[in-house]
Order: structure tokens, then sequence, then C-alpha cells
């Protein structure tokens, strides 16, 4: 592999080139060449960096501070090129003021945590560039996306991984696919009349599920008030009981209940949804249940197709059932599979489990520590049901304090504050909110491969050290 | 910057060493470092070939050929890791059986070509791994974002480009959110009472417009019956006489004209409607204009956001209008702005300039190879209206035929055939269909920043060499 003389890293000075000198420009190949391996220093070096401790989370700046253009990072758009070697400064400041969001300590999102194999898969992607409209121009990805959900099918437990699916941009468009897919199912007139069509129709979910349920039935004309939210028991677990009152009420008012969501693992406690129970209401009251066991095959075809002309030839030489793109809302569509395939080779589908069963041990941890400890109060009681952690710090101040509404608007008041402080600190970030009549709490959310025990040990103390004298 | 002793590939012996050895393992430093040098070469080295004629486009396969395992090259997943070794074979194999869309011979589609500082952006943002949510954990992007939208407004002539605006995945959801938010605008208890409490709607769209307006009209519940086609004239632009016949007939019937879309580019025939005609008639009839001059600051935000406490306290330390992310209809959204940005710092706005009036040139100069060249038949007379340019290539055993059924019906094959042994030879790529009455053409759209006229020489010879015998 040395004998590419040209991988070679050397001194160039970058302050007189500029993009017009990179490929495709005649004898552009060795500047692109020096360009590109000094952005991957300049990505490797924040690789190293983010997964040390000395290093902060983030350097915060309020958005006017950055406005103003901190030490020189101007973030104005002109209408004259810069130079590579103010674009590699540029690259460096985008870094610097950023979060990151892979560092051992960053457990303010789900998507916590840097994949090195993941990265290199998604530096590939780019690289590849290319597009999910159709096998033509993306052979491997789109066999890979049928190999990979066909897989994830049988994990869950459907015969020989049959059914169908797509890769979507996220978890909120996927949620908006399975409403859409069920109201094709019932009422499949509503593609071409709208509607106007169907029945006054009703969704279900859970008061905890994810705001996207929402987002989607405002999109797809349902109305929000028509997504009846389902009562949840102190867990935060649908209560099945009040699923079938609720459809039964609604049928009475003369509604059409189409579509049942359940959450497995919902967004802020981490709740299971009984689902066999809510499946047992929908099979008999005929309602779609989202988190489904039915086969699906041709539904998402028959949903969304257009048949643009442009793109999906009939007449292609190959076998054009691989041409998947008409199955999306979208048209262009981004190679979201690679990365997650190149993943699952390398780790196989042991090393996801014991990822999984990583951070159920840590959050098993934090639990343990704080559930007895002065100052740290559970949401709710028990054992946590998924990697979600939900506890309230209280600060010495309201330790004595009777509950009542003086209490609960001081202690509403202490995670954002602790928030703030630990942003501005640059040590640690975790999320807070307030949910239904309980006041701000802090959420954990345990996903990052980098957390150890002793960053969940940092977390409680950092909690501590900055809550004490509120 | 040759400081850094550990930035400097080495031989390193990978078959023995997991995703398990990279970090954050402990002392994964250096495997790491390694590894992803070597993923860098792996590209570095694919990017090189892609930009020499020499290297074929793509090597083209059946579905049955890959999913069979070409030399080794196998897609299944498995139980159990993969070596970083063998994880570097699929990479490399990834590569082989894709398609090189940045090749100056891939005309295929609009989103040829492979920008280097483009490249580097996508890079750092997939390193980055941040999310859109909010300013809280992109600040940067956040800021970004809303810096380049507000160039891009003041570009198309809105005062100190004022309004709103988001990225999305793509076209296609752009284009359903200009929907949404007409219907927000006029219709604003859609959100709440569904479509069920709107009057009877409509949409307007050129018969030659984008398929993802008649996508939108689907998902969001007005019905693709709903969305009303209009005609064009001999170089597909919309007639505006037509959309004015039509909404007059629309209301005549009890239904509300709500929405036209005009396009400034068709997909195929690269046609502009007239918009400041149809613009009179949207204002006369009070119906939203898509490409529209009016301001919308707030309906983003009005029409989707369902402020979801998890994301979007209100109670953070910085001043929370920066939290853009509820303005989507997504939830976690991709950081797609920094390559853009990066590829605008580092072109200046007169780099995009160029590059248009590059691929102006070029269609120019295509059509003039081939209007009055034998075999060769432009699909509607004149110049390119843009740089997409439509013909059809007659094979010598047509040429003599006169125009009727069997003529048609040949020449339908012809397109579709030349493809095909196009792909099979891997020599260049282009996109065909038919369109309304007329049988399969070509349609070249230039894009490629590499492409050249040597390149376009290329295509018309190997369209007559590939095509001399059909």
């Amino acid at each position: 592999m040395e004998g590419d003389a040209r991988f070679r890293r050397t001194e160039t000075d970058f302050s007189n080139l500029f993009a017009r000198d990179l490929l495709p420009a005649k004898n552009g190949e060795e500047v692109t060449m020096q360009f590109l391996l000094e952005v991957v220093e300049i990505l490797t070096s924040y690789v190293r960096k983010t997964f040390d401790r000395s290093t902060k989370v983030l350097d915060f700046h309020h958005p006017h501070q950055l406005l103003e253009g901190i030490e020189g990072f101007n973030l104005e758009l002109s209408e004259h090129p810069e130079s590579l070697e103010q674009i590699l400064v540029d690259c460096r400041d985008t870094l610097k003021y950023g979060v990151r969001t892979g560092h051992p300590r960053f457990f303010n999102q789900l998507s916590t945590g840097l994949d090195i194999v993941g990265l290199a898969g998604e530096w590939l992607t780019s690289t590849a560039n290319t597009n999910m409209f159709t096998y033509e121009i993306a052979p491997v990805f789109v066999l890979m996306e049928q190999l990979t959900l066909r897989k994830m099918r049988e994990f869950i437990g459907w015969p020989n991984g049959e059914g169908d699916g797509i890769f979507s941009p996220g978890g909120a468009i996927s949620n908006m696919y399975s409403v859409m897919v069920a109201r094709y199912k019932f009422f499949p007139e509503v593609k071409t009349k709208g509607m106007a069509a169907a029945p006054r129709l009703v969704l279900f979910t859970s008061e905890h599920s994810h705001y996207s349920i929402k987002k989607a039935s405002a999109a797809l004309g349902f109305g929000t008030e028509n997504l009846i939210l389902l009562s949840t028991d102190e867990k935060g677990r649908v209560i099945p009981a009040d699923l079938e009152a609720k459809v039964i009420m609604a049928k009475q008012k003369g509604y059409v209940p189409l579509f049942v969501n359940a959450t497995a693992g919902t967004t802020v406690y981490g709740a299971f949804d009984p689902i066999n129970e809510i499946a047992d209401i929908c099979e008999k009251y005929n309602i779609w249940l989202h988190v489904d066991v039915k086969r699906v095959s041709g539904l998402l075809q028959g949903c969304n197709s257009m048949c643009a002309g442009y793109l999906f030839q009939p007449d292609k030489q190959y076998d054009v059932t691989y041409d998947t793109g008409d199955k999306a809302i979208q048209c262009g569509r981004h190679v979201d599979i690679f990365k997650f395939w190149l993943m699952w080779k390398a780790k196989g589908t042991v090393g996801f489990e014991q990822h999984i069963d990583k951070c159920l041990d840590l959050s098993a941890y934090l639990y343990s520590k704080i559930k007895n400890r002065e100052g740290f109060e559970m949401v709710f009681s028990g054992e946590p049901q998924h990697t979600n952690v939900c506890f309230w710090y209280i600060p010495p101040s309201l330790r004595g304090m009777p509950d009542g509404t003086e209490r609960r608007e001081r202690l509403h008041k202490v995670a954002p504050k602790i928030k703030a402080l630990m942003m501005e600190s640059g040590t640690t970030m975790v999320g807070y909110q307030p949910q239904g009549d309980k006041v701000n709490f802090f959420r954990m959310v345990i996903s990052n491969p980098a957390a150890t025990q002793s960053d969940i040990d940092f977390l409680i103390d950092e909690i501590e050290r900055l809550g004490h004298e509120l």
C-alpha cells in the first residue's frame, strides 16, 4: 500500500490556491490530494480530542457573539472566493465552535457518540455521492438496503423477513409513512380523491409518544385534534383500557378509528407500551397498529408511486423491481444505508447486542447511584425501563420545603439553571424538560459507546457542584 | 503541521483487528488513525480515477449477479464481526461496483459531478455528527443556515433577504412544504381540524412539472385528482390562458383554487413558466404562487411547530428563536448546510455564476453540434431553454421511414437500447424518457463541472456507434 507515492502529506502553501485549482482543473490532482489530506488531519485531530476527557464538550457562545465573528471567524458569504488556506481555517473554526457530540460526557440526545466505522462509512458515502433513486445509479446501495431491511424484519419475527420498507430521512418521516400506509390500506381512494373521500378518521397515540405523530397528523390532513392522546400509567405506558374506551367513544361520535401508534421506548421515560394488549384491541376493532405484525408488501409502492417517466423507465435492461425510489415521498434520497451496513458488518449482530447491554448496565448503574442519594429524586419509582433515567436534583435550599406551589416553581427553575451552567463551563450536557404536571427534570439517555461508569460519576458530581448553591 | 507524528500512514496488519479495537477502546487511538488513513487512501484513489477519462463510468451487473456475490463481495450481514481488513475490502468493493457519478461522462442526472470542497464539507459534517434540532447542539450550523438562506433570498430580490426558510432533505420535501405553507396561510384550522375544515381545494401545476407536486397532493390529503395539470406550449411552458380558464372552471364547480406551482426549469425540457403572467392571475384570484414574492415570516413555525418540551425548552439561557428545528416536519434533521456554505466560501458567488455559464455554453455547444446532424432530431425547435437538450437519435434503418405507428414504435425502443448498451460498455450514461405523445428521447442535462466539449463530442460519437445498427 505504501507504493502509492501520491499518498503522502507534504508542506503545501494553500494561501494562493483556490477551489478552481482543485480537480477537475488540469493538473489539479496533486493540490486536491494535499488539500484533502489537510482536511483529514483536521478531522482526525478533532476525533482524537473528542475522546479525550480533558477536552471540553463545547465552547459556548451566544448567537450574537458568533454572528459578530469571534477571532475572525466570519460566517458571511461573499462575491469572491476565499483561498484554500482560509477554507481550512474555516473548517477548524467550524469544529471549534461546535458541540462534540461524540464526547464521552455528551448525554444530551440519543444521537450521541461517534462510531469510527460509521464515520468511515459516511466518508465513503459522500465520496460515492450517488442517490437512491434507482438501481441504475446506486446498484450496491439499493441491494444493501433491501438485505438490511429484510434482516431487520427477520429480527422482529416476520417469517423469512418478508415485508417491505425503505430508509427515510429520520424517525419523524418514518412515522409519517406509517400513517400514510395505514390510510392507503383502508382508504386507497384518498390518494386520488383526497381526505374528502374518507370518513372522519381518528388516530391514537400515547400522551408520552414522540411529537412526530402530531406533526404527521397535521401535515397529512387529519388535524391534530383528530389525534387522540391515550392516558398512561405512572411509568408512562399506555393503559389499554383507556385505548378501548376512547375507540368506542370515537365510534359513537361517528368517527372511524384508523391507526394506533404503540411506542417501544418513549422519548422521555423510555416506556414500552403493552403491545400485545394493544394489538388485541386493534384486531377487535380493525385498526392499523403501527409496529404491526402484518405483511405490507406493495403498500408503500401503491401509496406513493407516481411512475415519473424520466427516472423509472419500465423498458430498462435490468429487473426494474429494484428501482425502489418510487416508494418514497422523496425524489432524490440520500444514501443512508451504507454507514449502517458497514457498522453491522464490522460489529456483527452480537456487537450491537453488547452495545445495548452496556448502555442498559450504565443506566442501571446511574439509577443505583442516585435512587437513595441525598438531593436526588426519581420521577417515577422502580428500575429504569430502558436507557432513560429521569430525575430531579433538589438543591439544599429546597430540601426541607413542603410540596406546594412555591417549591414546584423553584424546582422548575433548577434544571434549566444547572444546564446553562454546564454549557457555560462546557463540561457535560444532559437534557431536561417538564412532562404533564411534572416540573422540569433531567432525562439521561445513555447510548454513547464512549461513556463509562466514571462519566456517570462525573455527571452526578457536576450536577451537585453546579446546583448546590441554587 | 508536520509536527504531528501520529499523522503518518504505516503498514498495519488489520486482519486481526476489529471494530472493538478502535476508539473509544483503550489504546484504540493509533489503530483508529491508521484505519481512517487506509479508508482515505481508498477514497482519494477513487477520486483520482473518477476524473480520469480512461476509467469506466460503471462496471454493470444485474441485481442477481451482485446478490450472488461477485469475487467474494458478500452483501449479507452476519452474527459475527468482520476484521477491519475485510471492512476495507468491503469499502473497495462497494466503490468498485457502484456508479462514478463524478465522472466527466456521467450525464444521467442533474446531480452529477464531484466537487472537492463539497466533499471536504461532507467529511467534516459527518465527523461533527450533529443534528439541526437546536442551536444548543448545532450553533455554527444553525447560523450558517440562516445566513445562507438570507443570502439566497437577497439573490431572488427580496428586500434585505427578509423571509423564512429551512433546508429540507431534498426538492420533493421542499415542494411539499410549499403546499403545506399555502394551506396554512389560507386555512390555518386544517392544522388542528384536518382537511374536513377546509372547502374542496384544488392545486395547479404544469403537465411538465416535477412529479413531487403530485406526491405532495397525495400525501397531504388533497388527492392527485385535485391537482389540475396545466397545458404547455411546444417548449413545455405553461400557457397562462389555460391556467385562468381552469381556475374559473374550478370555481364554477365549487372548488377553491389554493396553489399554483410555477416551474423555473422543468425536469425534462428545462422550460421556464412565464412567472409574471402567472403571478398576475394568482393575484387576481387570490391564489398562493409557489416561487412567491411575498414575505412568509412565521408561517413555517406556525404551520409545523408542536413545541416538544424535551427539545425546545423555552427556558434556555440563549435566544431560543435560533432553535429553528420546530419549523420542520422532521425531528432530527441532517446538517445539509455546511457543504453548501463551504462551497460558497470557496467559490464565491462569482464561482457559481461561472459554473452555470459554463454549463449553458456546453448545452449550446451540444445543440449546435446535433441540430443539423444526420440521424439527430430535436424534440422541440430552437435553442435549449436551460442546460437540458432533448433529442432523438434516428438509426439509419429508420431514416427513410414515413412518420406513423411503425416508425414511432421502433423509435420508442431506440433510446432504451442505446442506454442499455452504454451501461454494459460502461462508457457514458444519459437519461431518456417519453413525454406526453412523444416516444422515448434522450435528455441531456449538463451540470458536471468536469465535463468539457470533448465529453460532449464523445457522447455524440458513442450514441452513433451504439445505435448505428439498430
